[in-house]
């Protein structure tokens, strides 16, 4: 038997990458050796976190193994997991998602809070288990829960969040509102990467009563400079549809500074998002004033009115 | 909006009802008004645990209505929740069942652990979120986990579930193990119970890769006495089938005490019990020694192998 080990989502993010590496630092101190491990290439964002923080990067991997047990953190939609995640064994999820597309033969740990983070949850976890926190695991939850509430601004937002934000900063040593903005902006410097690239950053995939739907996200503190760019990543996102055959295709650029999104919808039902905002697309886009939560604030949207 | 509600699975056993009545008691102490309802009639068992503890059942009800916001304690599936369950407002699930069938639209608290007993985790929870547990709230808690774990002769028993038991009977100021036998034995007189009836006490039902399988289990004292009534058992089990395009139906009557199982298996897709237990029916039974769980014995069997 393979040696247990976690991940969270593919195109992952800072909570995906930093809550893999805490839970597998929870196990062993527990008693059990977990690797984490990554599903696709660190954003700049987390790199940013993981230099600061002095830690390295899980290995990557793209599918699991026939009965490998698995961990998963951030996520739990098979389609947003490791390629057969389907035939593994499923142990234990801690998530802070809406449940879907999950399954499983036997009973296992779940543990699910509607908060802003996953290691929000996870900071819960030690403290209910009473294991210590050292430095830079505190870091990294810290990190992880300033880019999922952008610094405690996304209505994602939890008084949960809040009060372990606070508390591991102090642990971590870090005047964690310096740290944080520095970290989100590292994170919306995305001028080497392609259309291609780009849309493919932070991108999870849905079904919307049969048809498939993608909802990529990205972070700058400058809608105006992104959309410069409107004329390649509308080339990106139709190759995209076509080749995967997308029915809608939701791209949301997310003023960082300012809590708004721009977005840019492209495919054969793109009328789901003007239905579902009561918005008409305008040259494929549409403003959504103080929408930054792509889970509170748009595919809750989505879902309801297709 | 109506007030919110917490209920267990149809086809109610003794840890659904006892966990929905906790459920309430844990919620209203924490300051959340919830009613406890059931989804069908109480088994003897259940009778026989709220007479002693004094406690009345909660009430009946079938379906819910949109958007009303509930909690489900002791099952995930939607085919085992109440009518219109897909519309409801799931806000909190409590279980010890493998998850499938199961979806909500947005983020959710959901607490699952592979223990033995839904009153073992809400146990947990009184003392996690440092709530004071009554006689009564003790009562009822201890009943379940006894009823589920076959006063901890189950192989779902988990330490946990023994620790709960233990500390439980203290605060219920009970002997668990005299208490406990005489609750199990109230459940297997199933004398005045029709065939249907005796098979829809306790029964589930699941898609195995598209196949309509229902697994009926009633406990029992004595295996020869509950066989003497086969003949009518097979023709109730046969009209579930007709009526309801049922491919495989497996009722388990299962000895409490010497803890063993006799299959009556019906249905055109019974093979796939054969193949999963790589046992021939005979007379369309089959002996299944050292089967008591349901959960942990005979479902993963039958997915594996379906």
């Amino acid at each position: 038997m393979e040696k247990m080990i976690t991940f969270g989502h593919k195109s992952p993010d800072t909570d995906t990458i930093c809550s893999a590496i805490v839970m597998s630092d929870l196990q062993r101190k527990l008693g059990k050796d977990v690797d984490a491990k990554r599903l696709g290439d660190l954003n700049k964002e987390t790199k940013f976190a993981l230099e600061h923080i002095g830690v390295q990067a899980p290995e990557l991997i793209e599918k699991v193994e026939d009965g490998q047990e698995v961990i998963l953190v951030d996520h739990n939609e098979f389609s947003q997991s490791a390629d057969n995640i389907e035939n593994a064994k499923i142990k234990m999820v801690v998530d802070h998602h809406r449940i879907c597309d999950f399954k499983t033969a036997e009973p296992l740990y779940y543990r699910a809070e509607p908060v802003g983070c996953t290691s929000t949850i996870l900071y819960k976890l030690y403290k209910e288990n009473g294991v210590e926190i050292d430095k830079k695991i505190a870091s990294l939850m810290l990190s992880a829960i300033i880019s999922d509430t952008l610094l405690l601004k996304s209505p994602t937002k939890t008084d949960e969040d809040e009060k372990a934000i606070h508390e591991l900063a102090k642990i971590a040593e870090l005047d964690y509102e310096k740290y944080g903005l520095e970290m989100l902006k590292a994170g919306t410097d995305l001028s080497d990467l392609s259309a291609k690239e780009l849309i493919e950053l932070d991108c999870k995939e849905f079904d919307l009563n049969g048809k498939k739907a993608k909802v990529a996200q990205v972070n700058t503190a400058d809608i105006a400079d992104m959309m410069t760019r409107k004329e390649e990543i509308e080339e990106a996102i139709n190759a995209d549809i076509n080749a995967n055959n997308v029915d809608v295709f939701v791209l949301a650029i997310t003023d960082i500074i300012n809590s708004n999104s721009q977005a840019i919808v492209l495919g054969n039902s793109s009328n789901i998002f003007e239905t579902a905002f009561g918005k008409n697309l305008e040259n494929n886009t549409a403003f959504l004033p103080g929408v930054v939560s792509r889970k509170k604030q748009i595919i809750p949207v989505l879902e309801k009115k297709s």
